[in-house]
């Protein structure tokens, strides 16, 4: 039995950028799981694990923490099953773009959305929410909201060389997707599930690809409540 | 017999950071190779090949233009030698990067670099060069010159992540180098060969990375006149 320890929104919403990764990891080698939200700010709820963010993997007896730790698991764990990076060149190079993504993607899309997310965080969670964001950006939300036009116009600078890529390929990997794809895609799937900001332009690749992601694994990601 | 036609710089300065990837390539591959240096203001020698940039790789009867297709050529002309990507995931998410790294890292290295490259092409090319580099930097050269500490410390900025992912692993492909680890390396072999400027700080593990690229194949990249 599989147990993904993820993020819990209001209504429903399952808000965590990084779960996100995990999920697609697990629809990817068809592996079922069962999902257990905690309100961010219930650290009591993940002390088990050692660490105090989600996702955490309970596989059996094994506790792993992070999403790329995660993913490592599941590949070595269930070699028969899909591949999430199709060997030791690709996984090695498939972190390196993990971190990437993390330190470009994710900063550019966060302050487009993130008054969205502070309205559709668990009720719990509010005040917890705000100040921990404000610490990180530096600045009030009631400000990063005033700033979202140019912040998205930042986003769309940022995504200039995946649509590059979109435009020669169907996926980040290639023909068909796997695990750098749940890593970019995870940044819009955040933004879909909380936002409900136009992050995409309707004809740009992108969105595109995005609409294929949501059609993966029976509309695996689709199927979920949203902004 | 395979031919490599690249740019041709001042005192047998092979400078073209695009032929550099192939040229790693084909060291990883152990294909033998003649280079065939050309100035960058020559076009018709090498009109043959139905384009104006190197590199262009001559492989018996077949010719092929840019790296990226250089490299899928080579992968799957000599499937036994060394792989470069790994499989079609690692081929896929190569392309990706290959974007990635041409819209980030290249347009922010040029700027710190271009007023020496300017002094290292080939003389027959130094008006050429002048005119191309300056309408696509808007920019006199000098006044290239005068922001350069700017340029730096924007690309320190713009290498943060793979800073961030060498102090996790050896190569950016993990445990061994491959394509992806070609592909940035030609941008500092690219800067090493044209600039004296120290574009890395000796305790960056980008740094150190770089020393393990250049200790390649018997010091293939070492082994060059260098500014």
């Amino acid at each position: 039995m599989i147990t993904l320890y993820e993020l819990k929104g209001a209504g429903g919403r399952l808000y965590s950028l990084f779960s996100w990764r995990t999920r697609m990891a697990l629809a990817h080698k068809g592996l079922p799981f069962e999902s257990h939200p905690v309100p961010m700010s219930d650290k009591a709820a993940i002390a088990f694990s050692g660490g105090k963010t989600v996702p955490i993997l309970r596989d059996g007896d094994t506790v792993v923490r992070d999403s790329w730790r995660i993913a490592e698991h599941l590949e070595s764990a269930y070699p028969q099953a899909p591949s999430l990076f199709g060997g030791s060149i690709g996984q090695g190079l498939c972190q390196t773009f993990n971190i990437w993504a993390d330190r470009t993607l994710v900063p550019a899309m966060l302050p487009v959305i993130v008054t969205d997310i502070h309205q559709r965080v668990d009720p719990a969670d509010r005040e917890y929410f705000r100040t921990m964001i404000e610490g990180i950006l530096k600045t009030k939300l009631e400000d990063t909201l005033a700033g979202r036009d140019k912040a998205a116009e930042r986003l769309g600078r940022t995504l200039d060389p995946l649509r590059a890529a979109l435009k020669r390929q169907l996926f980040v990997c290639g023909e068909s997707p796997a695990y750098a794809d749940y890593i970019v895609f995870s940044v819009f799937q955040w933004a879909r599930v909380m936002s409900p900001f136009n992050v995409l332009a309707e004809d740009d690749p992108v969105a595109a690809w995005r609409e294929r992601m949501l059609a993966l694994h029976s509309g695996f990601a689709r199927n979920v409540p949203v902004a």
